[in-house]
C-alpha cells in the first residue's frame, strides 16, 4: 500500500486529501481553520481532517507511507517546525508541528512550504507539467508565490518568492504586511476588503457587504466579489481592475528578472476568477514585459482547490527536497 | 601558453584585456565604442582593442586559447551572433560578431551577455566569491543585472536579469526603454541626464552642464555627476537621491522574490560612487525586504571597470556555460 496524505493549512481552512501512487485522490476532507487555541488547536484539526480524509479513502491514517503539510510561515523542512505563522491563531512562536502530527497521526509527517507544495504540484501534476520553469501566483487572502527554475523548486535561503511583496508602486497603498507599495496592497483579498470596507465607510455604494451578509459570510469571500461582478457592483469592479493591474506590473517585474516560461495562477481569488482573469492578468502584464515578443504562458491552476493538498502529499514521495 | 582575452564593448567604451591561467591581467586596451559605421565598424574597433591589449601582454592574438566577448543585445552563445545592439550604432538586426572576430583575430571566439559575464567575474573572482547565489546590479547607462543561483548562471530564456525593467511605479516616469515606471527611468544615467536636462531647461539652477563642458565631455559621465555632488550641487543631489530610491524598491523586490546571498552593484555609476552609494542602497531596500531579519549583503563589485573584460575571457575557459 503507497497510499500518501496530504493537508494544506490555510488561513480560513484546512483541505485534506488521501492520494494513491499515481496521485488519484481518494479521500477528501474540509475543515474550517480554529481562529482561537493556538497552534495546538490547529494541528488536532489537521489530524481530524487527515483522520477524515483517511475514512473517506477506507483506509487508516497509520496505514499511509506518510502525511505532507504545506503550511504558512517559515518552515524548517528538516524538524517539521514552524515559526511566525502570522495569519493563524497565536502562531507567532515555534510550533513542532511535525512532531505533533507524527504523534497523533501514527505516520511519518513531512512539513513544507505552503506556496511552494502548490507550485510543485501544479509544476508535476498541473498547469506547469509542460514547462521546466515556473512562476505560481497564489492569489487569495495574501498573494504568495512559489518558483521552479530549471526543473527544481527555488527556495533561496528559505526566504524566496514573496511575490506578494514584490513593490508595485514605490510611496504606494499600505499593505497588510506593513510595507508600502506592495502588490499584495492592491490584490491581496484581505487587503481589497478593507478597501471596500473603506471606500463604503465614505459613502459609495456597493453591495458587497450586503452580500456577504446574505451568503453567511463574515469576510469578503472571492464567492462573494463574484457575486458583487455579477450584478455589476461598480465598487467591486473598480477594485478588482485595480487588483488586475498590480497583478500585471507586480508578476511582469518577477518575469523581466527571471524570464520563466509559465506564470501559473492559483488560490482562491485566482481559481475563482479563472482563465478570463489569467488573461487579463497577461494583459496587463505586457505593457512593462520588457521581452514582449516572448512573453510567459499564463494559466490557471489546473488543481484548483485540491493543489495545495495534493501538493503537499508529494512532499512524501520527494522525501527531503523541501 | 594559455592566455585569453577578453572583450567588454559598452555603449560608451571598448575595454579588452589579455589574462594569463590564474586571471592575472597582462595587458590592457581602452577603446571608444565607434557611434557610426555599424556593426562591422564595432567589430573592426574591438580587433583593434584586443590588438592593443595583447600588444601590451607581449602576446599574439592568434596565440591566445581564445578571446570572450560581453555585448550588450540579445546574444547567441552557440554562434556568436548578436542582434538588436540598440544602444549601438545601427546594430538593430543581427550581425556575425563571433564569426566576423574569429576571422579577424585568428583565434576561438566566444559571445555572452555583456552584464551576466560582469556577473560571473564577480562571482568566480571578486566581491560574489564568497557566495553561492548573488545578484548583480550594474548600474551605468542603463541598469543591468545578472544572476547566479546555486553557483551557476540563471539566463532564463535567455532574457532573465532586466533588473533596470522591474517596475518600482506604476505609471511613473518614461523609461528610455519607452515603458513607464522602470527602475532605469529613475536610476539610468541617460536617464538622469534627460531629466537634469528637462530641469534646467525650465530654468532650474544646475552645475551639472557646466561641469560637463568643462571637462570637455558630451554627456552627463559619472565623474561629472560625482564632480556636481562635491560641489553641493542640489539637482545632481535630489536627482541621485531619486535614483538610489529606485535602486532600492527594485533590488528589494528582486530580493523578495529571489531571497539571494548578496547583491553586488556594478557598472559606471556604482563604481564611481563607491561602497558609500552600495550602502545608501542597501538602506534603501530595508523598508521593502521582507525577510528583513535577513537582508542580503550589498557590495560594491571588486574588479571595477575592468570585471566586464574579465568576466568575458571567463567565457572561454567555461566553453559552453554561456
Amino acid at each position: 500500500m503507497s497510499a500518501r496524505g496530504g493537508i494544506d493549512l490555510g488561513g480560513t481552512k484546512i483541505e485534506a486529501v488521501v492520494v494513491d501512487e499515481t496521485n488519484n485522490v481518494l479521500g477528501t476532507a474540509r475543515h474550517p481553520t480554529p481562529i482561537d487555541g493556538g497552534p495546538q488547536a490547529v494541528a488536532d484539526e489537521l489530524t481530524a481532517a487527515l483522520n477524515e480524509a483517511a475514512l473517506h479513502a477506507g483506509l487508516e491514517p497509520s496505514g499511509l507511507l506518510g502525511v505532507g503539510v504545506g503550511s504558512p510561515g517559515v518552515v524548517d523542512p528538516e524538524t517539521g517546525a514552524v515559526s511566525t505563522a502570522r495569519n493563524l491563531s497565536d502562531w507567532e512562536g515555534t510550533f513542532e508541528l511535525g512532531a505533533s502530527l507524527r504523534s497523533s497521526l501514527g505516520t511519518p509527517v513531512r512539513v513544507g512550504n505552503d506556496v511552494q507544495v502548490a507550485t510543485d504540484a501544479e509544476f508535476e501534476l498541473g498547469a506547469g507539467k509542460p514547462y521546466e520553469s515556473l512562476l505560481g501566483v497564489f492569489w487569495g487572502t495574501g498573494v504568495g508565490g512559489g518558483l521552479i527554475l530549471a526543473g527544481q523548486p527555488w527556495l533561496g535561503r528559505g526566504g524566496a518568492a514573496e511575490i506578494g511583496h514584490m513593490v508595485v508602486k514605490q510611496d504606494g497603498a499600505r499593505c497588510p504586511c506593513g510595507r508600502r507599495g506592495c502588490m499584495e496592497a492592491y490584490a491581496g483579498r484581505a487587503a481589497l476588503e478593507a478597501r471596500a470596507r473603506k471606500r463604503a465607510d465614505k459613502g459609495e455604494k456597493t453591495r458587497l457587504f450586503k452580500l456577504m451578509e446574505e451568503r453567511g459570510r463574515e469576510r469578503l469571500t472571492s464567492g462573494v466579489w463574484q457575486r458583487a461582478l455579477d450584478h455589476g457592483d461598480q465598487l467591486a469592479r473598480e477594485l478588482l481592475d485595480e487588483a488586475v493591474r498590480a497583478l500585471g506590473v507586480g508578476i511582469a517585474s518577477a518575469q523581466n528578472l527571471l524570464d520563466v516560461e509559465a506564470v501559473v495562477i492559483g488560490g482562491g481569488m485566482g481559481v475563482r476568477f479563472g482563465q478570463q482573469f489569467a488573461d487579463r492578468i497577461a494583459e496587463a502584464m505586457m505593457p512593462h514585459v520588457f521581452n514582449d515578443a516572448h512573453p510567459p504562458a499564463v494559466h490557471v491552476a489546473a488543481l484548483g482547490d485540491l493543489g495545495g493538498a495534493i501538493g503537499a502529499s508529494l512532499l512524501v514521495r520527494n522525501g527531503s527536497r523541501h
